[in-house]
């Protein structure tokens, strides 16, 4: 297949290229444009190096000073602590303020290298190379980087942009078939929020994707960055529009941190967070239930939970979802539907509906 | 007197005025239009609590929910760990992302606070109330934070403009005489680098700023901020010639970190950093030695220290200034002068010149 790419357009020239292709991340390419000075450190975990370091590595070892960091595994580690793993070895190594960070591994690798990058000496370059489906639609694309913190996920963060986001769809054959699954939850997700036509072309080729065919992953991909590059253009640092792309993630979020960070895949909470939020769109009598049905049988389709955790009372959802970043002034902000396609951001949903609605998805 | 004040420009609409005055730490009209939503964290330190946090927290606790934040005091404590310390109490009272943080003290007050709120919630508004002379003249304008890290300073932080800065001289009553020093040599910096006219003034006016006569005080501090804010204006990240202020901070750096934190007060090792840095200029034939002498007086009127620490070779200066962060590409950049009133950015200094320069000044 033919590379896709498509570019993210920021103010300030801070617009930056993705690119979509297969046996790309051994290809120099793709990184040296973006490669400032000859500092190169790469950041993955104990799972991903055994795959793909020494593939990387050695691509840039002849060019630049390469060192690597490999963090443990898991989003039990996304914390401040890990993080000063990857300071240290800057440090240890003189990095100095043009070096470059390479993120190699999913959302919770990319999410630490690019605020370790947007902190290190207040603010470094970074390159993700994202090797989950999840990491590649979604936590590669934005912006957004951060830990988290015992209270709340992703709690501790920043706005810090890649210099350039490197997407090999080939490195998807050596993931779990329940994490691949996670990442279409988030591809189901744009068609949900805000296309419509994509949401109809998933149903049809859910299979494909299930199999990697590659032409089908390609798109879908390309399809999911280029919803969220427009909404991420649109409104950088989430004072309004952006907030849609949260859907389903107050409610996942309130999972996750109840069962512990890892014991649910992020997408898993999100897919089940989705449901919920489509739930409360039907009590409201903003969406028909059909539609609900399709959302239901989409995701079982593609493995994903559809129930909330069965030790999980209401009164711990809305606790865990009052310290999240979507409360303003007390009130709960969350994503909801007016149609498949159309999510916009609410406050004033009442509390004893929000409630019917996880009752509803147990 | 009537208070001073000055708007610091910055792009995208993200300018925010200083005011510097008598008694205005507990007038409300300076705090209310820069706060967002109701919730407020006063982070200050245990040696300005029982001095100032009483007295700002009961003007603003009619008004908003008002929590404060104890730090141990020092540099030694601007750590990661420390931090937590915010983050903690920020997610224990379920502050949300329109919060205000207001730090109430020195510099390591001022630039962890700040850095606090680059990064809870992935950024939140703060106002600087700086307790010294030096975050008065320094660490409250330009919108640097961050932390130290065992290996150098501030290495790990970020670039937050604060909503406003209240600057209160009557505070300085209750600073050391080595606090005030120290404060000092931040604002005969300014005139080094970028005022011949202002530090033709201080030469004049020196014991009267030791008295902290109030008038001569807030003229000091004014001119310092606008001569600052004027640099940051035109380079609020640090691209080019804000390296200028960072005249002395090299070897400044260097003799904090040989030290141990807090041995030196930050202000005496630039005083000296600066000494050391005029004294290479001569070296270099840029400046005429006679200035040398003239900074070698006024460092010593204000009773800053101008020799190097004994314990310290070369050898360990040029180790400590390695890992600065104004190192590029192995070249050590470094802030010099043509005459007094003009500092400029070099890296073509021999090794040896380094060397000759700090070995004069012991």
């Amino acid at each position: 297949m033919t590379p896709l790419t498509l570019n993210v357009e920021l103010d300030n020239q801070r617009s930056y290229p993705i690119v979509i292709g297969q046996h790309c991340i051994d290809d120099l390419a793709y990184y040296s444009p973006y490669i400032k000075c000859n500092q190169v450190c790469i950041v993955t975990n104990e799972t991903i190096a055994p795959l793909y370091l020494q593939k990387v590595q050695s691509v840039l070892d002849p060019h630049y000073q390469v060192i690597n960091v490999v963090l443990p595994d898991g989003e039990s580690y996304k914390t401040s602590a890990t993080l000063m793993i990857i300071y240290d070895a800057l440090l240890e190594n003189h990095f100095n303020r043009s070096c470059t960070l390479l993120a190699l591994g999913g959302g919770v690798v990319g999410d630490m290298t690019g605020y370790a990058a947007a902190c290190y000496q207040r603010g470094v370059n970074f390159i993700q190379v994202p090797t989950t489906l999840l990491a590649q639609v979604d936590s590669s694309v934005g912006g957004k980087t951060g830990v988290n913190h015992p209270l709340g996920k992703n709690m501790i963060g920043a706005f810090h942009q890649p210099e350039t986001v490197i997407i090999d769809i080939s490195v998807l054959g050596t993931l779990s078939q329940r994490e691949l699954s996670a990442g279409i939850a988030e591809v189901i997700k744009y068609g949900l929020i805000a296309d419509e036509n994509f949401y109809l072309w998933l149903e049809e080729h859910l299979s494909g994707l299930l199999e990697l065919d590659p032409n089908i992953t390609a798109k879908a991909i390309h399809r999911s960055c280029d919803n969220k590059a427009k909404v991420v253009s649109a409104d950088e640092k989430e004072s309004g529009i952006r907030a849609i792309l949260n859907l389903g993630h107050t409610f996942g979020h309130a999972i996750e941190t109840a069962q512990g960070y890892g014991n649910w895949l992020h997408g898993e909470a999100v897919a089940t967070g989705m449901l919920v939020a489509l739930e409360l769109s039907v009590l409201m009598g903003w969406v028909d239930s059909d539609e609900l049905a399709r959302l239901e049988n989409l995701l079982k389709q593609a493995q994903l939970p559809t129930k909330v955790p069965a030790s999980m009372s209401s009164a711990k959802f809305l606790e865990l979802m009052a310290v999240d970043k979507k409360v303003i002034n007390g009130k709960i902000r969350l994503v909801l539907l007016r149609s498949i396609g159309q999510a916009f951001v609410t406050d004033e949903v009442p509390t004893e509906m929000i409630v019917k609605a996880i009752d509803r998805c147990r």
